[in-house]
């Protein structure tokens, strides 16, 4: 049959419509949900069938979704067969895991095949991410499921010298230092290649705030291009294809808004990994509505980060870092931009703690990359972001990623008041991010919340908490009535 | 927006298809995937949104799959409006399910009720399915389950007097008793009004046999119709609506090929309870390669079903039955429905495994129910068998069902023959399964497996081990295919 373009976007999902009565169908007994091979001269593809049961689609022609239509990419009126695929390889292990067994390197190795394949459903995806949820991975699965997803996608070889690399384990809102970050460590001539992802559960993510700014949806070659003029980058991950199992996860991932330690692992070392990176620097907020919510738990996510690294040979260092409450005073892409723009620009006004967090970050990757006994990093990071030199180089990779721009936070603006006088003594992270992505975040890079109040500050019955910013007034309304429903959000108590 | 009905069938998943530009997807800030409450006079439903990018769907129209047009039921022109739901209220219970906490009876209430009403997506559903699998489930967890199951839907009240029931907990191909139990049981003057599946996991559910011979998708008032008149039913449970949490999670279960104790209880005996049942035989056959695997595994289930049943207000027993091998001579809805009527219409080459289990089990439960002390059960049925009683009772229920046919098997026949000679020592109960799915059942109804050899008989090289039946050729190709690349789903052994 001849394929043509359905028009309908479902997101990654590969969806192919056909007609009920379509010679297809009928010899090979095709339902809706059925998952079918589609074959061309060049390309292969497992997708889920919608039966169409009016006139309005032909029986000779298969109507593909976006996703489907992008990985297909057929010719003027091109032709495919179909036919039912074979069992998906993985399912023993899925099944296997669901049950509780323990997986070995082959068992993720087919998982992970499959799942870069597409011959895996979203619901086998779901299945398989709640099966690793929790404590359900072992250390020595975290190492496999590591290495299988570096096997099934490229790996950059930077030939020699130090490639370093930093990453937040994230839950922290605002936590924007990666650009900074990035900037100040090429500023000192090391070479740092950050692919970053967007949002998975939070209101941004690196990528979302660093595309309101420039391009970010660069392929490996362009990401290689930039690096060795720049000696950094900060681009998304998706384009570049480091870690792609890591990439369909993520598409159930985020709406189940749960990941596990296992696979929080497995996901940012297969990535650096496969990035090439040589020295690695995590920061690891901690915090009781943070990502890591007790020491306990920043302790079991820092041996199983330093043991898969131990295995997979990376050097891999933890930088844990206080994550009670917000960092800079934007939470969206576009606020979060506006933030740490300010501080590359040395402003009065910029955040004073997104400066000192991003300053002892860089500090650390630095130590670890100096030949002069790691204790001058803090200091050349600082005279670097003073100078102007890392503001000048991140704007240089801007231009070299496409060209900057100046980022415009959403036109529609409304505050949420106290409604009470007394100090801050608490901050709910969590149902704060929540009013950002409510009002629109990360999908309107505009929307978000700016939040300047800290832990300690007094503020009066009736003043602002914070102000949320939306790119429609529907989103505005439906982040405000949260807000408003939720006013333990943020505590305010009479002592400090 | 107008609601206009797409003609896409997406299965029982509720998709909207809106244009990109229209005023609700800019206002809202809608995307692809985004979850969209639908609103008319009268109706309400949570439907998954995929975004129109071409201009084949005009700006002021919203198009409903077949699921949710159906669910939403407008008028000519009805219009509706569109608005965020609200999060799921069970979501937290769902992820607190995930990370492996005990929930209690709230949340449980609070998942059932969002699974009924369309709150919950697809891979949310998976998240909760994978959550409970194994023994993730505790005693009282699964009466939580049970009752919550119960309470989200309708309950019937058949006054005074016994009523009977028969479920058999699967996994073992063409165990077709029940039509046969409930012709007996009913014959012999006794309540027995039954419910049955479709196949969630196997070649044939109860529901799908009987629908190649009458009409199973009666309301719950035509059932009770057919049960005043006859004593007995046979109907599928999903029109019944008697759990219709169960036939939501079904919907995951059946791509994902497992489900758990936990859920199994609470599946079965929350129909028991909604249908009204007082006393519920379990028919368990116990078999490697049977859904139950050893006599460990059936002490446990069997140990959960009676506590369970006792805090549910349930008389229930446990039937263990051979579980090595196939029962009777056919694996597929219209095959399976030859069988038993050959049992029933007590035809010589009837067979007769399937006759002897018909016979025991009713006995049994002619024995829960009788007031003779409880042992002259199995000659009370065999004599009602025999004397044509049964048949004449199943052809009524047929017929008050709304009329009695005679089943056709597949047109395209194929044998798959043995590559060795020798005794037949084990059966692979799965994989045979599978060999009849691959064929088409239980979506095409003479699909299946013709397989009469049993442990212990011998074959000669080149003689059939089995024929399989299909709909269509390209069906039956792939089921040869997958049969011929699996000799060992029989073991063929020099001696027996």
């Amino acid at each position: 049959m001849r394929l043509v373009r359905a028009g309908i976007d479902t997101y990654q999902q590969a969806v192919v419509y056909m007609h009920r009565d379509c010679a297809v169908c009928r010899a090979e007994g095709f339902n809706s949900l059925t998952r079918i091979r589609i074959r061309t001269a060049d390309h292969e593809l497992v997708a889920i069938l919608n039966v169409v049961i009016d006139d309005r689609l032909a029986l000779d022609v298969a109507s593909l979704s976006e996703a489907a239509w992008i990985a297909m990419n057929p010719g003027p009126d091109e032709w495919a067969t179909f036919s039912h695929p074979e069992p998906a390889a993985s399912a023993q292990a899925l099944r296997a895991k669901v049950f509780g067994q323990t997986l070995g390197d082959a068992d993720f190795l087919a998982l992970m095949r499959d799942t870069v394949d597409n011959r895996l459903s979203d619901i086998e995806l779901a299945a398989f991410v709640t099966a690793c949820a929790g404590d359900r991975l072992n250390r020595e699965e975290t190492t496999s499921l590591t290495r299988a997803m570096v096997a099934v996608g490229q790996r950059i070889d930077w030939g020699s010298g130090l490639v370093l690399d930093k990453h937040c384990v994230g839950g922290l809102p605002g936590n924007r230092t990666t650009p900074i970050v990035v900037a100040i460590v090429a500023a000192a001539g090391f070479r740092i290649p950050k692919t970053s992802s967007r949002a998975i559960t939070s209101p941004a993510g690196t990528a979302d705030t660093m595309e309101v700014m420039t391009h970010v949806a660069l392929d490996l070659a362009a990401m290689q291009r930039v690096v060795e003029r720049e000696n950094g980058c900060i681009v998304w991950g998706g384009n570049v294809r480091l870690s792609p199992a890591d990439d369909v996860l993520i598409r159930v991932e985020r709406p189940l808004d749960f990941d596990s330690d296992g696979q929080l692992v497995a996901s940012v070392l297969s990535k650096k990994v496969a990035a090439g990176s040589s020295h690695v620097l995590i920061d690891m907020p901690v915090g009781p509505t943070a990502k890591v919510r007790s020491d306990v738990a920043a302790d079991a996510l820092t041996t199983r980060l330093e043991s898969t690294a131990r295995e997979v040979g990376l050097a891999l260092s933890v930088y844990r870092s206080d994550g009670r409450q917000p960092v800079g005073y934007g939470i969206g892409p576009t606020l979060e931009a506006r933030d740490l723009l300010a501080v590359l620009r040395n402003k009065r006004d910029a955040p004073q703690d997104l400066r000192e967090r991003a300053l002892d970050l860089a500090g650390v990757l630095l130590d670890i990359a100096g030949q002069d006994g790691g204790r001058s990093g803090r200091s050349k990071a600082e005279s670097l972001l003073d100078s102007g030199a890392a503001l000048r180089k991140f704007l240089a990779i801007c231009e070299a990623q496409g060209g900057f721009r100046e980022p415009v936070p959403g036109l529609h603006i409304q505050p949420v008041n106290a409604a009470r006088t007394g100090y801050l003594t608490d901050v709910d992270n969590r149902r704060l991010a929540k009013v950002a992505k409510l009002a629109g975040a990360p999908a309107s890079a505009g929307a978000g919340i700016d939040f300047r109040l800290r832990l300690g500050d007094s503020v009066e019955i009736g003043e602002p908490l914070f102000h949320i910013y939306s790119d429609t007034p529907g989103e505005l309304d439906y982040a405000i009535e949260y807000a408003t429903a939720n006013p333990d959000i943020l505590s305010i108590n009479e002592s400090s």
